[in-house]
């Protein structure tokens, strides 16, 4: 390896007892797979160590059923037979010399404990602070009983977690557990030595590292999980009482929304002013967090003393192998997070993770596919991607990657479909990381030939002599309001004006006037077009079935930033409406909670209920086949968006499973 | 046994090949165990066998891995290696001489694969009709080759079921899943063999039944699932076309909502009238629900021609023992099913279902649970249970049936606490059941004495000689406003009304004027008092800072129901507003979307955002007992809402887990 400005992020560093080999740190994070599904977990866990991340932890463990997230997968370490799970992972880890780490939670009254079933423990008694899941059942207000099994419970997980050979342990200090009701000013009532004044808010905190500590001695390395935040003063006195108790610390802010925001509200590094203060303030090492995908970026934060290692779920979970790429000089391999969130969505959803840009992401395990390697064909088909989408981008990287001799022909003159198309939209502009990414490694290979602006028909796919056929094309916005809530057309008189929002996306001619914008989708999309058009001084009111917009954004986090950036853009938002006929300038909606009709003005209307697939080429296609002779290929498939429209890592999953199944 | 009026229930029935051995049958129903958890299952189901259940069947089961539904339980037979679970729960019914049934599951779009992550089939391409999980993926349509694999499925699925050990075997038709898009006129929109008339409507269902047939020989009896309803007469011609070609038919209605209602909108027997006129139209047996716990009804259904067994979800959840209990001619100690749907929630929340008057439902694996029998002490101890509520009943009730000596102090008049006084809201009679059985239970045992009007301090709970106490004093509404959504008290200026809710369920004076109520519990009661109040002629405003009201009541399957309820009474509905404030006239709320404060005219306000345990008896106890001598008691402990405000199921499980525990 020569020297580079990157060398620092090489560097060993000492956490306690214990060194790791360079400074990529992969935080805690959800999976989707926790307790349930242990061999799933360390198949990736292990990946990521093999990617060069020197530290991997474990996402957040439970220390006794009194934390149980119910479906919210989790690991755990309730007990000794829970030991052989977790050394599944962590043997994964050590076998690419990178250290295992377990953050070990308390859960307080975030948790609801749907499937242990005994009582959650709190401040005072109220229901689960989790807003998602408004579960009619309190927590009990904790009592000095309590708080002395608290501390019992952490050392007890704390020593079968030195059995399981994890090498850092965590006490868990914020993202609303128990340990964070009772640092809050607000939230913490307690009248004896545990309330009040901060250093009894602290109390428990350096209770639990004691307890850690006496716990695992000197055989792993003590880490603390904490918000220090420059929009909360306080947590820096709070962080100084403590600044040298553990061996390290693992930093974020109190926003979740801002640790893990979506890239279309959050960018690169955006909590490195509070997390610098904190670093200046302590001798011990800090981790923390940002989103990090540039290196650049990150030389930049550890030689200036923002931070010593580089924290990150995301960008490990869209790049497992981001180190090695860095090390090896080739940073433009980086398969960058585009910042959707889709992979947290999926564990708020009870299955595995998986990510836009990383189709590997989940099946390491159940499908044995690896993010770097794929198996190579020894004699070369020769394969026509139609479409250079999402799924066919991927589909022809992949192939190429196998080794065929892939041909990939697309309508325009640009690559990326959607993908191009939504990047363009507000706040969306890292969505095309997932072309740009796929191009360049494209362009890096000679077995693979893009052919822009060829739109072909049945008889060119088969006059072209390909063995194989994969059809991308894609998909289109109807307008005939068909969707989640409606089973036949939204009628409308000859003089209503409805547009599909690829008229939008298109750049197309725009109808002049007010727009409604109807959202049976509940992801992004409607909201994002409603912010597109109010930029272009249109008035905008944006309606949806649901009870609040966006419905299907909780899930990755960004409902709350959706709304608010609905509101601060002057969008009239209509909820619990559901639309029942358009006409020329208004559109009738069905109150869904008063059983009332409405009618809202409206010049034009965007329909969001579903798209259309583009499967006529593949028809012709397969009817065509039936009277071709030799020289057709042998088989023709569709994928992404063209076989059933989907999210974009839905696209690319598609295209990297037909390639790799081929 | 004697000859009596319910002698036809236990008569056997021959169902194809086989014979069931009475009228009882356990329909296939959901249990949040599924897959995931098959001892677990195999041991809730072998225990229905166990309590009479002639026919026990699995939960909808899944043929292939394009019928996933994600984190919904379900169970499993795609391939040989889900053969063994499955006959687990096959075995464990067998040893009982029941018949095990198999509800083969085809999910169509309403399913989203979000696990298996391969594309869901529908009729056209739209999002899955499940409006909960609005996923933001579409089905694809699928096309004669889906068609042909569907078929296929079914067959390999069936086949496996026999080598499972299954006696009964399904063509699922309908519940929303492909099937139904099928038979629907509205959503088949199909032009060739499969759509437009009736006849091409039902093929597919026609063409599984054969290939079912085929695959399970005279193995196993064939049945068919489908909605036979009045409101829809086309469904009688297709029952027509298909009316003897099962071996048994398990018929419901098209509306989920009428077929497993919650009793406050649903009552016993609702199906009658729809299943009676298919029944005449059939040589064939048929067995349908109705939340059937009166053994006068069951007999009256079979006799008068309406059905040939009764077909029971929640009721043998509610009892198990439910056949042997009439067959042993004690009805009355029957565990009526009180039609909460708190089963039904848990399936949909990912955990083992529970049941609020069946406190061992889900346990009878984990914690080696039986719903009839419990260990037996041989030293009696003297137990002194404060509070007769329903944790305090159960308590006492377990206890005595242990054997322990136990004394019940209820410091009112009546019986039952929180169950007393909600039962008397509207709809909510039939949840009186969870008092009226255990009241039942303890009149019978000379070992367990109740005592009314008989409010306890500390120093007579200790003076009683009791050995263990167990407290069970409940909890109440508080009016202060923290909860969910609010850390700290609401403000209120000094002429400001706040009433606790308790007031008005224990009959209180009430103020004059237009009452708010504040929902940020979510779950039935602030609907159900808006009612109650309304009905009294107050100008009732319900306002939720949620986007629906009574948004955890869409787990219990009551929350379409509970809207419309608010509609017709005249309640008017404010979704996402938050409470801010509290003024002589008004309320001020925050509104969610908006961030702006709207007034909201009140002359009092009634909150529903948490409840403070009373535990004011249990502090003086242990306060007591450090300086008391011999004769105090040798335990103390908490239970029900006392320890942790919850629902009545979460109070039921703790009285009979400290019982149980002791």
């Amino acid at each position: 390896m020569q020297s580079s400005r990157y060398d620092i992020l090489f560097e060993p560093i000492t956490l306690g007892p214990v060194t790791a080999p360079n400074r990529f740190y992969q935080v805690p994070h959800c999976t989707g797979m926790g307790w349930h599904r242990p061999k799933t977990l360390a198949a990736m866990r292990g990946i990521k160590a093999e990617g060069g991340w020197g530290v991997v932890c474990t996402e957040y463990c439970s220390v006794h059923e009194s934390t149980d997230d119910g479906y919210y997968p989790y690991a755990r370490l309730w007990n000794d037979e829970d030991i052989r799970a977790n050394a599944l992972m962590t043997d994964a880890v050590h076998e690419h010399g990178a250290l295992a780490g377990v953050e070990l939670c308390i859960g307080g009254n975030y948790v609801a404990n749907t499937d242990s079933r005994v009582p959650t423990l709190g401040m005072i008694s109220r229901p689960s602070t989790n807003v998602d899941l408004p579960h009619p059942f309190q927590c009990r207000r904790l009592d000095k009983e309590d708080i002395r099994n608290v501390r019992k419970w952490q050392r007890d997980a704390a020593k079968r977690a030195i059995e399981a050979g994890f090498d850092i342990v965590y006490v868990y200090a914020t993202h609303g557990y128990l340990l964070s009701e009772f640092l809050s000013a607000t939230i913490n009532t307690r009248t004896d030595e545990y309330g009040g004044s901060l250093e009894n808010r602290t109390r428990l905190v350096r209770e639990l590292i004691a307890e850690t500590r006496d716990a695992i001695g000197d055989k792993a390395a003590l880490a603390v999980r904490f918000a220090a935040d420059l929009s909360d003063p306080e947590t820096y006195d709070a962080f100084a009482m403590m600044a040298d108790m553990p061996d390290l610390w693992d930093l974020t802010v109190h926003d979740y929304g801002i640790e893990m925001g979506a890239s279309r509200f959050v960018k690169e590094s955006a909590l490195e002013n509070s997390i610098a203060k904190a670093k200046s303030m302590t001798s011990k090492p800090v981790a923390a967090v940002g989103r990090f995908t540039s290196p650049d970026t990150m030389a930049r934060v550890v030689l200036g003393g923002v931070q010593d290692m580089i924290g990150a779920a995301r960008p490990s979970i869209a790049d497992p192998f981001l180190p090695v790429k860095i090390r090896e000089g080739r940073p433009e391999d980086i398969r960058e997070c585009i910042g959707c969130n889709i992979c947290y969505a999926h564990n708020s959803l009870g299955v595995p993770i998986r990510c836009t840009q990383n189709p590997t992401m989940g099946e390491e395990h159940r499908k044995g596919w690896h993010p770097e390697r794929i198996a190579t064909v020894s004699k070369a088909e020769r394969v026509l991607v139609v479409g250079a989408g999402p799924a066919g981008l991927e589909a022809a990287r992949a192939l190429g990657q196998r080794g065929y001799d892939v041909m990939l022909a697309e309508a325009s003159r640009d690559l990326g479909g959607r993908v191009t198309q939504e990047s363009k939209l507000p706040g969306l502009s890292e969505w095309a990381r997932v072309r740009d990414w796929r191009v360049g490694q494209i362009e890096k290979m000679t077995n693979v030939e893009i052919f822009r602006e060829s739109r072909l028909g049945a008889s060119d796919v088969l006059s072209v002599g390909a063995d194989r056929v994969l059809v991308a094309t894609g998909a289109s916005w109807t307008v005939d309001g068909i969707g989640r809530h409606r089973d036949t057309p939204v009628p409308r008189t000859d003089d209503a004006t409805v547009v599909s929002a690829d008229t939008v996306l298109s750049g197309g001619d725009l109808p002049d006037g007010p727009v409604l914008i109807h959202d049976d989708d509940h992801y992004y999309l409607a909201a994002v077009l409603a912010l597109a058009l109010r930029q272009r001084g249109i008035d905008v009111t944006y309606m949806t079935p649901g009870g609040r917009p966006a419905s299907w954004t909780r899930y990755t986090n960004e409902q709350c930033a959706t709304i608010k950036s609905l509101a601060d853009a002057g969008v009239t938002v209509l909820t619990n409406r559901l639309i029942d006929r358009v006409e020329r300038d208004h559109v009738v909606s069905h109150c869904v909670l008063t059983g009332t009709d409405i009618p809202v003005a409206a010049d034009w209307v965007i329909p969001l209920t579903r798209r259309e697939a583009h499967e006529a080429l593949f028809r012709d296609i397969e009817a065509a086949m039936t009277t071709s002779g030799p020289g057709a290929p042998k088989s023709v498939q569709r994928i992404g968006d063209c076989d059933a429209p989907g999210i974009i890592a839905t696209a690319v999953y598609s295209g990297y499973k037909a390639a790799v199944e081929l």
